[in-house]
């Protein structure tokens, strides 16, 4: 089995943000020299997460900001964490830190309306992305 | 490392429903003859998922669809994208485009009660799903 | 490719509850003397999950329960599901059943403030959680 593993960082700009990593990710697959296997992308933050969805209408992921924003607010009757960023731990439980694309030919093989996404629950701040690819 | 990766398609009927694929993601798995190692369902859409539950009593799945419905409705006052699909793209990521399963002696590692589901949220639609094995 | 399986059981003692099982995973991984790939975590219930959180403040996993709790409501006008834990099963899904986490010289790749837990959404109840290791 051939591994590869690299790293990169994303500086996101707002408290919640959606910033399309797929190109970041690409290349470390294409760098790889790995031909078909798969690929790990891993956020080792606890207020972030990594998600796949729609990179053709940049309004879709402002809808999905939006809709994590009404569903679980700021603040909530009972939270007890000190920081005040209760509500970027549980965004960040419920979209996942990692997401697994399958890599054929060298290529990740997404949809063709999908890119893959670091998603910032609490920035502005520089985090970290882990790629892994085997095969 | 053993690499095998197969295709299928699913034909939904209605605007969210969730379909049991674990027959056919079985079949890729005993097609493939690897024996230990991890089975990667992965579904190319963003306004559908891949989830594991109860498989037993057919009300989890209608109970789980209503649920998000509630918790995520169709027209939310501020949504921008035109598509009116927002929603399903929400319900895309809180689920998720892909699930791992074990694969031991063969046979996929689900318990008693885990059957693997392609989750509609924006159908009718043919849609494919992208099963991968390794070993 | 090399790989490890191993199961252990967790025992919870309330309806929702995160139990940090990072020392158990890490056990597994140091065990089988792989030192470079994948860890997967695996849940084999459809009322439970596995997610990745912080494990500094325990308030924070107190704040996640708490949100999910508001969310998901235990009696949603509508259910059908005979057993009364529709709640657990939407949980189950939006959590995920299973958590990839990367191996790098024998050590799991979280991040510094990042735990791996089994969250109960339907106990007491004794429950199985399997981890496998390929590299």
């Amino acid at each position: 089995m051939d591994i590869a593993l690299d790293t990169f960082e994303v500086r996101t700009g707002g408290r919640c943000e959606m910033v399309d990593i797929t190109a970041e990710v690409a290349g470390v697959v294409g760098k790889s020299g790995i031909n078909d296997g798969e690929c790990t992308v891993y956020c080792k933050h606890t207020t972030a997460a990594i998600t796949i969805n729609e990179n053709a209408d940049p309004d879709v992921v402002e809808d999905i900001l939006l809709t994590l924003e009404k569903l679980i607010p700021k603040d909530l009757d009972g939270y007890r964490h000190i920081e005040g960023n209760s509500d970027s731990h549980v965004k960040s439980s419920l979209f996942g830190c990692s997401e697994q694309i399958l890599v054929k030919e060298g290529v990740l093989l997404l949809g063709t309306w999908q890119g893959i996404y670091f998603c910032e629950f609490d920035g502005p701040r520089t985090r970290q992305v882990i790629v892994q690819v085997i095969g």
